[in-house]
């Protein structure tokens, strides 16, 4: 998509520190600077989130999203990485490219990847009503 | 495996607010109460994390996860989803059976679902030549 800056990294228009790539996705290290070896994993193919994101070209993006995890564990030694991924402006999604976070973590390296939720606000039986698709 | 509580709530042994449920997958509400609509995805098939899931189980947990996070946004007026996931002590995860964390959010509803990260400590330059895989 011609305004995407993440579809213009891919093409090698805007320059990137690339950890991976191949026929369906890319990596790439966040530009950020909040936490060590922050990794985003994209599909060349442009798709806004997972929302309208199709089943093949997000199998895709998480063979990568593992590969690497896989890399950061196995053969680096980190001991564990998280993921996060924000769907939707709502949901604080900044850049509308699918992109999976990922954040390498070794024990006691300090940082907290949980958010700060601070509590729930209906009756966990009344989601259930609402939620349940089953 | 015998001692995992969320083998316990697939099995049915261990009662839960259930969401969706197919052959391969599970998913039920948690019941930590930290934010409205808190949604876990997890495979049938015993596996730790993604470090140790093979593809095959980690499409199927990502087929579920988007079937709930299209329902939620599709059918039921939310605005999108965050997703975490962790793998590993060292990542904060808790119970050692793959799970997706799914964060139905609508706007304005003042969740933070992005950590509170508190900086690099390592240049990206040197973070880059740690990771990169090519």
């Amino acid at each position: 998509m011609e305004d995407c800056i993440f579809c213009k990294i891919i093409k090698g228009d805007i320059p990137s520190y690339k950890i991976y790539e191949d026929e369906y996705t890319y990596a790439f290290l966040d530009i950020a600077k909040d936490v060590d070896g922050h990794t985003l994993v994209v599909p060349k193919k442009h798709v806004t989130n997972i929302l309208d994101c199709d089943e093949e070209t997000l199998h895709h993006v998480m063979n990568t999203v593992k590969k690497i995890s896989n890399h950061y564990t196995d053969d680096l030694g980190y001991d564990g990485v998280d993921l996060i991924n924000a769907n939707g402006e709502a949901a604080q999604q900044s850049v509308f490219h699918l992109h999976i976070h990922i954040i390498p973590r070794k024990k006691d390296d300090k940082v907290n990847a949980w958010p700060n939720f601070d509590g729930a606000k209906t009756e966990i039986e009344d989601m259930y009503n609402k939620l349940k698709m089953m």
